[in-house]
């Protein structure tokens, strides 16, 4: 298990093909995940084909390395698979609801994170991008996704070609509570980020952005909140067109 | 890797309890997974207390391993300490939309993946409680969350008092997609579903439930329309009560 501990996002890829026979394994892996009732309500969708990945590519950002990594996996929720099983079975569903498409978000993360350790055992790289759910509605009308499936979370993977540092986190502290919330004190904070705040790095995206402190550029330029709330509107948009809305 | 294709939910636990220094190295590996912009928008709070898992049972619906297995962990989207640090530095957070939750979700989940699976490489088992977003509110209550945190997803670990088989899971085409979506017609739904279908112990679940169909069994008695409504409901009402859904 020190795949675990020895995972970075790798962002640069060489683009020798992997075999299919792996990515059988990957996806296998992804699917012994914990699922929700055993419903297993989640699609993968793989993207190899170059004007796909090239059109991906757009909807990601144009973050090169949706082109570069020889594959892309979109992760779904998907109670439309199920639904139409039961529709054959003289059963009703009734899946057209919030707690439904979210039952499917959790059974396609825990499948991603599983799919993301197997590739990096096998000396694969991988990155998330977080970009899936700001335009999920393209990315539904590039991958043809019916009613009942929304894009969460896309992984690229290939053979890496860097070898970055393991990212910095937080100590365990800062993320851990026991029994109850502890909320933080002003303290408590500064104990928790002062590490990452008095950074080189950090020292150095201060002059760059010319900004005053680390916690700014993520509200002013990296996670705004005039984004947030633009991609917030798209993404519930979405899930009223999927029809995961139907009773609010 | 084996641990990945060895995993089965354990639902019977020995009452053993977990050295401090395995549970820490848990939450480590839960704190190695992929996080959005590395900002870590999630938390753990780990449940060992008799009283608090008698209380955390009864909101998991009276499931039995809650209160045998020795450690909870539930896993929250969690934007508060994020925002707090923000307010202190000068930054103005604006992380009280419907993006930031599920951005925090999935840091939660793909942390509580990678949790799992070092539990058990650790020789523990673990199971997902599906039931955390149906008594959310209760749950918020009992943890003392505060604003801009939901729990997401609950682990039950300890050391496993029982050794079920490994479940199977639909043929990998059944999940996968290649490029684009493929709908399912009634012959694919045949064959993904048929060898579950027509198993034994589909058989004497078909005669206790007195259905027709498996899927009847699950739209009638385990994840009915009626359940989903309100569930849905009540955590769409969670979302809006701690914070998350300011500019809907």
């Amino acid at each position: 298990m020190d795949t675990i501990f020895r995972h970075r996002s790798i962002r640069k890829y060489r683009t020798t093909p992997v075999k299919v026979s792996i990515v059988e394994h990957l996806i296998r892996a992804g699917s012994r995940a914990s699922t929700t009732g055993n419903m297993q309500v989640y699609s993968i969708i793989v993207t190899k084909d170059k004007t796909m990945k090239e059109k991906l590519w757009e909807l990601h950002f144009k973050q090169d390395m949706v082109r570069q990594a020889p594959l892309v996996f979109t992760f779904c929720a998907d109670f439309s698979r199920f639904s139409t099983w039961c529709n054959y079975r003289k059963a009703n569903p009734g899946y057209d609801n919030y707690l439904s498409f979210f039952t499917g978000a959790i059974d396609a993360l825990l499948a991603s994170q599983n799919l993301a350790l197997a590739a990096e055992e096998n000396g694969l790289g991988i990155c998330y991008l977080g970009t899936t759910t700001y335009n999920a509605d393209k990315i539904i009308e590039l991958l043809k996704l019916p009613k009942l499936v929304v894009p969460v979370a896309t992984i690229v993977a290939g053979y890496p070609d860097e070898e970055p540092d393991l990212t910095d986190r937080l100590p365990l502290d800062a993320i851990v509570h026991k029994e109850t919330y502890k909320e933080y004190t002003e303290a408590d904070i500064y104990k928790i980020y002062h590490q990452r705040e008095e950074s080189d790095e950090t020292k150095k995206l201060l002059e760059i952005n010319n900004k005053e402190t680390l916690a700014q550029i993520f509200t002013d330029n990296r996670y705004t909140k005039k984004d947030n709330i633009l991609f917030s509107k798209k993404f519930l948009k979405v899930l009223k067109d999927q029809g995961f809305m139907e009773n609010e």
